[in-house]
This record gives structure tokens, C-alpha cells and sequence, in this order.
């Protein structure tokens, strides 16, 4: 009856304090201050060391911290055991909040004039017409960003894995859907779970199916973009301008291109962080099926990935 | 029965045949080739050189290319004659698209990225948390601000000359008023007319009224700032950053420390400019009022300076 919190690198007292309030009896330790791996039955990852996991034998089931699995399911010592990730409100209005503010950015081309200032540049431009967005990756976070750019007045298309059905967004599927939900876009959003499938999706070939001078969000993972094709597309213009809130590693390494690239715009991994306040009552829940053998919230189907 | 289009350095091809499409048999004509100025009986103005107004004996009115009219009234030869401004839905929208965009940009913490960027610096950090808000003016642009950003949440609080009543909004007016609208607001945007009575308003006294760590946004003039004094702020933290779309001089002099400064965003007069389809109707309807002796759509106060 002990809940392990093991997430690396992290203050997780906030966590802990929270949770103890919202399962009075439980025992809610972080590792690796565990007082008896044996009575952990359920734990809390985000990216765990490997074999940390295969320590911890009576194990009912695994929550994720974050909304996506891949820093998890990596661990060649993974248990057989029910996942759960965070399908949180917070987050998907804070990444609505930051695709929107992107789009602005991008729109009232403040790229532009803040190059222009390092350089004491005065030269004036209206805004960008920005009138077609596609979204890469339709599942909550994909169909919420479909969805509001679509009510602000965009053409939208979408793709996914899987046909989905959203009204007003045009869906396509598959390795042949790529070439019409892409070509037509000003604006692509990846908001893509990182599986083997989607792993250097974002290819030189990929990138010359988009509409040339197209603008590149990305707020899925990093590992989702062939960097050398992105910054070739970039030299070449076919991408006129990336924002990258995610790498292939993270920190993004003090000797990375991107970092001077000029038509590149960095965040630190920030446009969507799961908000403490907002997934306690999740996690609580699922400690209380997991002990009743009940099918968790967000339950992740393993073979898909996500 | 001509109208003079008096703007020096920009292209007018396009006004001039939309005006000639919706004045038929008025003749059009940009400055300064005027065919025979004891024809003009309408100028259509911008930042137009001194002495030139003199030299039309026939004029009956003056419309204003733009929302303000201070490039206008300071020429020294300005005729008594009925003077109109541009009052632009178009521009309103633009203005409130700029405000927005710029919002999300301090909210993202944008400009703490993008000079993180310029460093190589990795160093994510939530939202700022921005709640309060102060409108300077609340004219046509004011007024629409205020609503705006009451409408997403914020407590809103504006200033003018004389006291105004905008449903949600806790209005002040007058020296005296400037301390309550100011000394709670996160955000101070600055959207007043430049008269004599605001030029410089903006210097150390009221400066130091403001939160610390205020975020001061001027879309109205440059002349309302007192620039030392904002620089000084700058360097005290008392005002945190400053997002300046209008300065003193235009284009901004290359030597100007604003250019390089960290906390200051520049972005080239962009922040509404006035749409050529939006504003013909606006000119055509004020020519046939001229013409009639009716009074002007949009008409100044020349009295109080806008």
C-alpha cells in the first residue's frame, strides 16, 4: 500500500503532500527513499532509470506523469502492468494558450522584427497571411488545437494513424494521407506521440511534401524531426521559420545549431507542463482502481504506443 | 472640385484609383503633382510639409490619412478649416490583434526566451501571471482595448482626460487619477492622443507610480514617453520591459540605446495601420459633406487636440 513517486531530478514534495491528502492511510514515498519496495504497488514515472522498476516486485500498475509515455516505455526493464498517462484540461488549455501566442508571434511577424533589432533595422511590414494550419497528430491535444484554430477562422486539415472524425477539419490517414493534409498548410503543428512509426517522420521527404516557406511548430518530441532535413528545408526556405519547443535531447546542448539558427525560435520544453494542482485527483483515482483491478483513467494501449 | 493626396514617401497609386473608382468625375491627384491647385477643395493628409496647405486657396476641408492627427496639426500653416480623422474598424481590429499577439508574447515570456536564445541558455520557467490591466486613453482604440482584455479575464482600469463609463471597467481621469488607474496594473498600455497635455506624461513621477515590475506597452506616440526616464526605469527593474511600436523620431535613429536595450522589444509602426479598402468609403462620404458644407464624419476637436 505504497505509492513510489520516480521522477528523477525533480522537488516531488508538493506532489507528495497532495496526494497524502487525497489518499489519508497511503503510504507516498519518493525514490530512492523507498522504506520497502515490496509494498510499493504503484508507482508514479517520468523518466525512470532502467531496472529500477524490476526492484519493485509487487507492482499492480504504472501512471505516467506527463501526458506522453515514450521517456517510459523506453525502459527495456518495463513490467507487464497497466499504464496510465495525464489527460489533463490544464494542459491542453496551456498548450492552446501557447499555439495561440505562437501563432500571433508568427502572424505579426515579431520573428522578424526582433532579428531586425540586433541588427537597429526599421522596416516596417504588415502582418503574415496565415490561412491554412494542418495538425499532425489528432489525439486530445491535436483534435483541442484542430479544433480552436479552426474557430478562429483557418482551413484546418489533420492527420493521424487512424481516420478521425472532427467537424470542419478535413482528415486524412496513412503514409498517403501526408502528401494532402500537408500541402496546402502555412502553418503545421506536430503534436505527434513519439512511437517507432513517427520517429524521424518529419524526413527530408516529408518536409518537401509542405507548402514551400511553410512555418513548423513543434511541441510534440524532438525525435519526431530529422534535424539535418529541418535545417537543410531552413537553408533552403522550403521551411521558412521553426518553432521548436522540444529535442531529440533535452537540454537542447549548448553546441547545437538550432540555438543561432535565425529563422528558428526556441522555448524550453514549456508549452504544456502538467500542472500539480490538476493531475493529483487522477493519479489518486487510478491508486484506487489499480488496487481494485479496475481498468485505469487513460489507460495507454501498449501496442499502439499511446 | 480635385482632391490633393498630400503624403510624402509612400506609394498612392492604389488609393487614388479606389477614389477615383467611388468618386466618379473628381479628379484625383498626389502631390505633388497637382494640375491646378486653386482646384483642390479636399486634401487628404499625412506628415504634409509646412507651407504647402497655404498654397490652396480653395480648400474647404482636411481629412487625415490615420487615426491620429498630430503629424497634422503641428504644421504651422494649418488653414481653420473642418479637420477628420480615419475611425477604421480595420484598424481597431488590427490594434487589438497586435495588443493580443504582444499579451501572449510577455505572458510566454517570449522575450526572456529569445534572449535566452541569443545565449545558448536553456532555463524553462511557467507563464508570467498577468491579471491586472491599465488603458492610457480611452478613445476609440482605449475603449476597445479595455473591453478586449476585460472580455479575457483581466481587471481592467483606464485613464483619460475627461472621466468615461465603460461597463466593467474602473475608469479615472485627470492628474489625480493616474496613481489608482496605474498602481495595481501588470500591463500599462499606453493608447493616448498626442497633445500638449500628454507629451512627455509618461516621465519619472508617473513612471514611479506604476507597479515594480511593470510591462509597458506604447502603440499611441513616442513623444508621450519621456525616454530617459523609461531607460532609467529599464535599469531600476521598476518597469520590468517595454514593448515600443512608436518613437519620438520614425524610423528609430540606429544609434538609439532603445535598439539594444534587453527589456525592450521594438517592433516599426506596425501596430494598426490603416487599410487603403477600409478607409476610401471614409474620404469619399467627407468629400461629398465638404462639398455640401455638412459637417465631417470623424471631425476633431481641434480644441482639445483630437
Amino acid at each position: 500500500m505504497t505509492i513510489a513517486l520516480i521522477i528523477p531530478d525533480r522537488k516531488l514534495e508538493d506532489l507528495q503532500q497532495r496526494l497524502r491528502a487525497a489518499l489519508p492511510g497511503v503510504a507516498i514515498e519518493i525514490w530512492p527513499q523507498l522504506s520497502d519496495p515490496a509494498a510499493v504497488t504503484f508507482a508514479v514515472l517520468w523518466k525512470q532509470p532502467a531496472g529500477i522498476l524490476a526492484q519493485l516486485p509487487n507492482l499492480k500498475a504504472l501512471q505516467s506523469y506527463g501526458a506522453g509515455i515514450d521517456s517510459i516505455v523506453t525502459d527495456p526493464d518495463l513490467p507487464a502492468l497497466p499504464l496510465a498517462r495525464v489527460v489533463d484540461p490544464a494542459l491542453t488549455e496551456s498548450m492552446l494558450r501557447y499555439l495561440a501566442g505562437i501563432e500571433s508571434y508568427y502572424r505579426l511577424r515579431l520573428d522578424q522584427f526582433n532579428r531586425q533589432q540586433q541588427q537597429a533595422l526599421w522596416k516596417p511590414k504588415s502582418p503574415r497571411t496565415l490561412q491554412t494550419l494542418c495538425v499532425l497528430g489528432l489525439g486530445e491535444l491535436g483534435a483541442a488545437t484542430a479544433r480552436y484554430f479552426q474557430a478562429q477562422g483557418y482551413q484546418v486539415t489533420g492527420w493521424s494513424r487512424t481516420v478521425k472524425d472532427i467537424p470542419g477539419i478535413r482528415c486524412f490517414a496513412g503514409a498517403d494521407g501526408l502528401a494532402p493534409a500537408l500541402q496546402q498548410a502555412d502553418l503545421v503543428i506536430c503534436l505527434l506521440p513519439l512511437t517507432p512509426a513517427t520517429t524521424q517522420l518529419l524526413d527530408q521527404q516529408v518536409l518537401a511534401l509542405m507548402k514551400p516557406g511553410v512555418i513548423l511548430i513543434n511541441v510534440a518530441r524532438g525525435a519526431i524531426i530529422d534535424d539535418q532535413a529541418l535545417l537543410a528545408a531552413l537553408e533552403s526556405g522550403q521551411v521558412q521559420a521553426a518553432c521548436l519547443d522540444v529535442f531529440r535531447q533535452e537540454p537542447l546542448p549548448a553546441t547545437d545549431p538550432y540555438w543561432h539558427h535565425p529563422a528558428v525560435t526556441i522555448t524550453p520544453h514549456i508549452s504544456a507542463v502538467t500542472r500539480v494542482e490538476s493531475v493529483v485527483a487522477q493519479i489518486a483515482e487510478n491508486y484506487r482502481r489499480a488496487e481494485q483491478g479496475l481498468p485505469l483513467l487513460n489507460q495507454v494501449d501498449l501496442q499502439q504506443g499511446y
